[in-house]
């Protein structure tokens, strides 16, 4: 094999199959970034069974065929070599030798045929999205994923598509956060469970706008994004997702209508008494006046008072200040509306078009309130 | 005690005196920053007995008095309270209540006449220089003093003052970074060992340009520091300082003149296939062509020619590259001079006005050649 391409396009595709590279893993093989120069087409793939990438890269191809080389390394020297075009000559005894300019260097591939190729695909249904509106409810819903995997389903994301209609959802057992978003068609009916983290790192390739597109299928096993030059395949996580319609509610007692930054401002203060391995909870104290927001620890105490709407009875309710933060932060709106039961239930953050609803437990304060 | 500040006055105060907290200890009391009301003057004062920063800072004494408050907590509340005045209110029991628009803060403060204050200075000599300047030297020596403190001389830099001749020198074993500046002024002659940590700091805080002065003043045991509101008092290391006069020749049997960017970029490139914890020597192997950079690993092997303008004989020598390039990096001169003896002897990157010298010793490659 024998190829030439620019540093700037080697770069950007290298980059884009990179967010595939596993962390650990036994098999070499899993770490290497496949370069495959056949039928007239350069593609970059990147495999690590669970979650693959592969993107093609404008270049010409002298001599075809294909060599597989460790990711992290290739990347390096990639990005390390100058401003010009790059030549990838690979022996038949998979001998790799990459020169710009007057930089050389010599590396041993390994075959690739023992690279495990992106599964073959039959699409069951399609839908398709602006890369923006894709990365912003990842982003949006993601934060609420559980990182460890007892129960493997929390560590996914909920994808449902009814009609026009598409739902991302995330819980973790404290709280959940639920995106919904009309789609410019009508498909039909879908509900996959996706891996955080192909969502995490979809999210990190997608840099395309509102008018850039993203194609989605979906397959019995698996979920492909299609966009730009790039395909990503991930494996689904089977099971059935929480049935989160019936732990969401509209009833309330007390609603406050609250400016979203003064609140976050307030509750990033408040946990600066709350060294790290000792969460203590943030109490909201809902009065005729104002939302008084409070944290106690041995370190000392902090209160402030955040100026609410409020509608309904007055309330004492404590929350991990963190599930309050995170939710605030994936929201847009200037102003926020909170809906409360009472002390032992969730809260709901959530505007009028329900496009977004953030659910979060308290926390027991009986113990706390001073 | 009562004060009143702008949170900007106060922030930029904290910011420059928490240089001087201790990453850990086991005295509580110097892990506090001293606020210090009193002579209509509001100071703060970190001293962890080797180093310590004093600042003035801007505001209203509404009771003079004094307050030792855990450092890093006191400087995250200044940083996030919102951008408004903030009062310090401390009762006789040492009770502390920061409040700021609607915030409030309740700590426990330190009784301030438990807090070690900086020492009294007799000046032997002073002499000033630009703030410009001073970090400037330091942070182009700074980089090769030794971090361990088996020799605790090796930890601190050689400051040297001859006349009008400020020398700034340290080594680490495997190498000299001196640098040499003229003053504007002819000063007596000094001769001390700063603690690299302390210059580290200074190098931080000195955020003046050309126009802005520092004053230097020397004592028995300590150096002083002087500009604008800060003063910056750091012990000095006892003992006295290898002699780099006698490790430093003109000698040379090759001389090399090359662009730093391109040599720099190709030893960058080669250092790829030397994984941490297993370093290789770079090896300059200097014809009549050019000097060629090679490294060779486990991983693979890497090979670059750099124009060179010679001068005497053909030359195969070894390297760290990590030496080399923290040297070329703390150059700005678009070409260096490189000298060389044998492939024993050190090599010397220096100017002809010997405004910076850097020795760097070389790594013995009879094993390593291919």
């Amino acid at each position: 094999m024998k190829i030439v391409c620019s540093k700037n396009d080697l770069l950007a595709g290298v980059n884009i199959v990179m967010k595939a590279v596993p962390s650990k893993t036994s098999m070499p093989i899993l770490e290497c970034i496949l370069i495959n120069a056949e039928d007239g087409e350069i593609k970059l793939t990147v495999n690590d069974m669970e979650l693959g990438i592969e993107t093609k890269v404008k270049g010409n191809i002298e001599e075809a065929g294909m060599i597989a080389i460790e990711a992290k390394l290739f990347a390096e020297i990639v990005r390390k070599l100058p401003n010009d075009d790059i030549t990838i000559d690979v022996s038949d005894d998979l001998k790799v030798k990459i020169t710009c300019q007057k930089a050389k260097f010599d590396l041993i591939g390994l075959d690739g045929n023992t690279f495990s190729f992106l599964p073959d695909i039959n699409k069951n249904e399609s839908i398709y999205i602006s890369q923006f509106s894709l990365r912003e409810i990842i982003n949006q819903t993601l934060f609420s994923v559980a990182d460890n995997d007892k129960t493997k389903i929390l560590t996914g994301e909920l994808i449902e598509v009814n009609g026009s209609n598409l739902r991302v959802a995330s819980l973790d057992g404290f709280r959940i956060s639920i995106r919904n978003i009309t789609l410019k068609e009508e498909f039909g009916n879908v509900k996959v469970i996706v891996p955080g983290k192909t969502l995490s790192e979809i999210s990190k390739i997608l840099t395309g706008g509102l008018e850039d597109m993203v194609n989605i299928s979906f397959t019995e096993n698996h979920i492909l994004f299609e966009f730009d030059n790039t395909v990503v395949v991930s494996r689904l996580i089977e099971g059935e997702f929480f049935k989160i319609d019936k732990m969401i509610s509209n009833d309330y007692e007390t609603k406050v209508k609250v400016n979203r930054n003064e609140l976050m401002s307030a509750i990033d203060r408040a946990t600066l008494l709350a060294k790290e391995g000792n969460i203590k909870p943030i109490i909201l104290n809902i009065n005729d006046d104002a939302m008084n927001i409070k944290m106690n620890s041995f370190i000392g105490s902090m209160d402030e008072d955040v100026d609410v709407d409020k509608e309904g009875g007055n309330l004492v309710i404590g929350f991990n200040p963190k599930f309050i933060i995170e939710a605030l932060r994936a929201i847009d709106d200037e102003e926020v509306d909170i809906y409360f039961v009472n002390s032992k239930s969730p809260c709901f953050i959530k505007n009028e078009e329900l496009s977004y609803i953030y659910l979060i437990v308290p926390v027991n304060i009986n113990t706390n309130v001073n």
